[in-house]
């Protein structure tokens, strides 16, 4: 059981970038979606019932340019390139962006939780990387949740273990398919991606409420996903 | 003709308040999308060659408390109640919305040219009121741009005054239908609005950058809506 705090607003996050963590990836994209816990708790609902995203709602999306480039792979899914960042004359991941991402962190009631899918092994570990970097902090009591294994959780104790249900898939389109009976829009855009893990989140919210109230983990355990080369820098 | 700079990004720019420029209006949404002149000047289209978003946007959508209640037809036509930004915590329109609508145009390739439909008449103003209020300035040449008298000129220019042209609605709904003939989605959203803007922008794109470059006008010359009450505050 964690003893994080109870989240007041929950920042739904994705991150695109240039690979797989074995090649050192750079972030190319970063989205974020503040959503506070009482539009979680009682959701907004169209004619059909379905959940649909809450209209009080804060948003930033940032493309960024890259030191290196995309691997084949990443640039073909994520519909991104080096060149097409440059030519658009992105700035880097730098100290204005740091700031933008706090002052939006700000914005909002705390304590806040970050919530990505497969964020622990991914989206996390890589934004902590280039905070590092940058020797950028989020606030003290932030915490986290990985929608990966808290819904993998939550199924498992729902199936009492039977094979069937443990061999569906989890990614992140998977899931939404399931619920919602409809393709994800935008797949492999940090903004879409975004926007169907908040409609994944949505769809069981209230367990997720619950599961993020005991098993969240501090921002503060979470490590980068390697040393960045140049460690903190100054530029501006 | 304009001695304004040749724009490299536009940042296409809505906001939601709490009523017409005669109840002294507080702004309770603002939403920013910034694209970078390339992606104008060679638009992406999907397969049946209608423009789409590009790829490369960056976004800011942020909802702010407020002092002063909405007009009812405010709150109907926006679908926002200063309740319901209490409910979620929202910060007001504070010094973190300056550092954060800086830091967010900071990031984009200069000269930047905020793009608004109806801009002079109410989102230029209006949001020249609340920067005053906080002693905040944006970069010293911005310039900026009103699609809906640029619009009317264009066509103008095309029909050589015949009246039909003339009678047409340019609401910014309006001008959705007619190029794309469906209707615009999240009407009075301030980022739904901004999305319709871009896309009735990349219809006529090349015209409207052509547009800008001759006629567009410096930000030091936009007036604020209303004196704000306070003068400029310190606020955090």
């Amino acid at each position: 059981m964690s003893e994080a705090p109870r989240a007041e607003t929950f920042v739904f996050l994705d991150l695109e970038a240039t690979g797989l963590p074995s090649v050192d990836p750079e972030i190319a994209e970063i989205s974020l979606f503040a959503v506070h816990r009482s539009s979680l708790e009682n959701p907004e609902r169209n004619e059909s019932g379905a959940p649909v995203p809450p209209r009080v709602l804060d948003k930033l999306t940032l493309c960024v340019s890259l030191e290196h480039p995309f691997t084949a792979k990443a640039s073909e899914i994520t519909d991104l390139s080096s060149e097409g960042l440059a030519r658009c004359q992105k700035a880097s991941f730098n100290r204005a962006v740091v700031r933008m991402l706090q002052a939006f962190l700000s914005r909002q009631e705390g304590p806040i939780c970050l919530v990505a899918h497969n964020g622990f092994d991914y989206d996390f570990p890589l934004l902590c990387t280039e905070l590092r970097r940058l020797g950028a902090h989020l606030p003290q009591d932030t915490i986290c949740l990985d929608t990966l294994p808290a819904l993998r959780d939550l199924n498992c104790a729902h199936s009492h273990g039977t094979h069937a249900q443990g061999c569906k898939s989890y990614s992140l389109g998977s899931l939404f398919r399931r619920y919602f009976q409809a393709e994800p829009s935008a797949a492999h855009s940090a903004e879409g991606d975004v926007h169907t893990l908040l409609m994944v989140f949505l769809h069981r919210a209230a367990e997720l409420l619950a599961w993020a109230d005991e098993q969240a983990c501090s921002w503060a355990h979470v490590e980068p996903m390697y040393t960045p080369p140049d460690g903190p820098s100054l530029e501006a």
